[in-house]
């Protein structure tokens, strides 16, 4: 039989071919920050700027635009007609960069990323920023591209490639309400928490013991293990295919909550990737959403499970278990633990509550930087005014524990930071509903039963990927598009209540 | 200016290209040997066919052939020349094959790789030849086309893709000699050996001191960390690119010289790897010359210099300071603990003296299975009458210590065995040419100096790679030809001596 629909054969063919080549790069990157030793570092780079051209290659093929051209006129199904526009949106997404700055863009950024691991450590913000140039002039020449392309400002051109659809105008809004309310509500909080004491627990914790904690927690928050890792690297993260999905953590002797609690957040991120829609992989419809959407996954099992008091009764035997028995195990000794409040430099390590000031500060530089209207140079002063103005610390000089403290720049990553904090938005927003749903969650969740949380997140999200636009897909699991609102009151219910 | 060799230009451009798309596969099929969890394996064999068909369109690109002929006749320097003999031997190999035989051949192999794991241990000979079929059957449709290509015959058509030159004319007069000699010197080493007792070490040995170990032992022999990494996988091998060798090993708590001894070999592999010369890298004539020299490295290291009484007497005390002191851990105890012989079931288990059996029965079978004279069901009657013939062991009925062992053939990897006992054969003939080059030989690796091993590896195989054929490189390197005597030599030196 003929088929009716040959333009959108073509492209499904295209694109699963593609994603099978994505999937050596998905594997080849984890390696990179899970494994390699230094000495493989140039050739790394070379091999995953080849692959990225060749993608680009492919992505740009002639025959594209015809099949895309050919598939609008015909009769597909609406799930059918979604892949569609994800698809359009990719191919406008490649078509509009040149392949030389694909190229150039990589190397600059990996030559970037790998001296930044020596010049961090040595606070060495002179020597970072000749290497940083180039890949702020690639992130520019990328962002005039795309946004002549889009029709949209440059900087929310590279915006769109982590999460189409929100404009800075949006975060704006968002996050200028946020400044608002923030200081006021981080002092309130501090002064609360200064009546209240908490225990600091004792180390030295046995890094094999924590993994094996680690690992039974992933377990009884579904990770499927046939199906994915736990390793160390670095910068933990999640990373990997749908069908082998590689999370990564970071252990210290001193301290264990950190390495739990982040190893919760990427569980989050692992289970979205883990229980993606099978029938449509490689697919772009099938892909994650976006990246705030990937963060409210993430933050939905750390900040909103992971923190919940009934949880931490649930895990707490199972620290001593792990450590041997201190009175700082204490079930409520540890929430205060996982929920202290303290404004400092390191956004990784920054709580719930100040988290969201790291953002502001990074969207207010990384905009203007990709806008042209500051330079390489002015980041600095920028920082500390900010950090100062807006958490109340002071960095100068503090190059490594200030601009430098992240990876997101060296690479090229601009337009990610702002994921961060509407993720911990949605994450709010999507509990919201799940109690509006579910009167007795909070009742479930203390008894150890996470079940309704994972299965409303799986029908309302997991399996949706990228059939909906985003605000399509937040109506659709809550009601309404994104609403700032929720991630106030959870704050205030959780810090002041 | 104009470059005179345009020709010649174009192709090592092309051929950096395909290095660089290599490296993703390599450190990926580590990955799958090494981390890869079970529900990822068809994902995993999709996205590599896929790379492979694609590395395989790339390499039989229209304008490859253009550029070899104008090379030709472009005014190259000798070394260049040689590159090009290389490009032309990778060109034909590939262009004789289509593409569609390239990606069947990878998913059949690969599900029936997948498969062979778990019917290994089930002793499932049945099950397995159902995969196995078409494995043989692309494997066979791979050797007519390369026959044709080639004008050889088909088994010597794919065993040049692993050792080109060496033909089964060849390998039967180099075996057929050996197997005259070998059952005899058998009788006569276990006949001596029985006089002489041995203590076996008593375990458990802690795996974290195995790895300690082996660590240590990788480093006095020259293995470069800071390029490369020991992980642990079911099937020992040496992968990765050259600036990141990934070597793999396995540990039992119960024996730790088959970990220690493994390692060594694979050093070997490693080292070879990590040396080959950089200005060529990418370039055909940089690779290592062929899987027999390959193999020769391993085993002058594992063999020749592991097995050497001298060698042994310096790692001895480590030995004694990872286990703790056991009367087994006398120098010459461990020396007669690593060469003693006795016929097994197992090629990888086997002793240097009965290993040759094991490699010319498979040579016998695989070589008519691939003519077409015999079929996948007569394996298991076969290679019960070989192995009673030229060992004297009962394989009745045991398919998993029997033709189910090994991984060569689930993978379609026909042509392979023979370079396992063509590369101890020429390990023995370079410690032949060491001797009578710097006769202290001996002695200096007695006194634990193990530099002049290295110095005449690195100059003679190392940096040459593949600048000369195997013949010209042996010639070079030792004075003649591939001669087997050698071989012959060190055993009886060994083991009657």
């Amino acid at each position: 039989m003929q088929s009716h629909t040959p333009g959108y054969d073509a492209l499904t063919q295209a694109f699963t071919r593609l994603h099978k080549l994505q999937h050596l790069q998905a594997i080849v990157s984890w390696d990179q920050a899970a494994n390699m030793p230094p000495a493989g570092a140039q050739a790394r780079a070379e091999a995953m700027a080849e692959m990225a051209t060749l993608l680009h290659r492919l992505r740009t093929d002639a025959t594209m635009a015809d099949a895309l051209a050919r598939a609008e006129q015909e009769p597909l199904t609406d799930p059918q007609r979604a892949n569609l526009r994800e698809m359009h949106r990719e191919w406008r997404q490649s078509n509009a960069l040149p392949e030389e700055l694909v190229e150039r863009s990589q190397l600059v950024s990996a030559r970037c990323e790998h001296a930044w691991r020596s010049q961090r450590p040595a606070n060495d913000w002179a020597g970072f920023v000749d290497n940083f140039r180039p890949v702020l002039a690639a992130a520019r020449e990328e962002a005039q591209a795309l946004s002549q392309q889009f029709g949209v400002s440059r900087y929310d051109a590279l915006m769109d490639r982590f999460e189409p659809g929100t404009t800075s105008a949006r975060l704006d809004e968002v996050f200028g309400a946020v400044r608002q309310w923030l200081p006021g509500l981080v002092q309130r909080v501090l002064d609360k928490q200064s009546r209240e004491p908490v225990r600091a627990p004792q180390g030295p914790f046995a890094q094999e013991a924590q993994r094996q904690l680690c690992d039974r927690v992933m377990r009884a928050l579904g990770f499927d293990f046939e199906a994915g890792r736990l390793d160390v690297s670095t910068h933990p993260f999640c990373g990997g295919v749908p069908e082998d999905v590689r999370l990564t953590t970071r252990f210290r002797d001193d301290e264990f909550l950190g390495s739990l609690m982040g190893t919760i957040h990427e569980t989050g991120h692992g289970r979205y990737e883990q229980n993606r829609p099978r029938e449509l992989l490689g697919q772009p419809a099938s892909q994650a959403r976006s990246a705030a959407i990937h963060e409210s996954q993430s933050l939905s099992f750390e900040m909103q499970l992971g923190c919940h008091p009934g949880f931490m009764a649930q895990i707490a035997p199972w620290i001593e278990q792990a450590f041997g028995p201190q009175p700082a195990f204490a079930p409520d000794n540890l929430v205060r633990l996982i929920t202290r409040v303290k404004p400092g430099f390191i956004r990784v390590d920054a709580d719930e509550v100040t988290y969201p000031a790291h953002i502001i500060l990074r969207y207010e530089i990384e905009r203007p930087l990709i806008e042209g209207d500051i330079e390489a140079e002015d980041i600095p002063a920028l920082w500390d005014a900010k950090m100062h103005e807006l958490l109340g610390v002071d960095t100068r000089g503090n190059f490594k524990d200030g601009p430098l403290q992240d990876v997101h720049w060296p690479l090229g990553m601009f337009g990610y930071f702002p994921c961060y904090s509407l993720g911990a938005m949605y994450a709010a927003q999507w509990f919201a509903a799940m109690r509006r749903a579910m009167p007795d969650l909070d009742e479930r969740i203390a008894h150890g039963d996470y079940a309704p949380v994972f299965d409303w997140l799986r029908e309302h999200i997991w399996l949706q990927a990228s059939r909906w636009t985003t605000d399509e897909l937040a109506r659709r699991a809550s009601g309404e598009a994104l609403d700032p609102a929720h991630f106030k009151s959870h704050l205030e219910a959780r810090y002041l209540g």
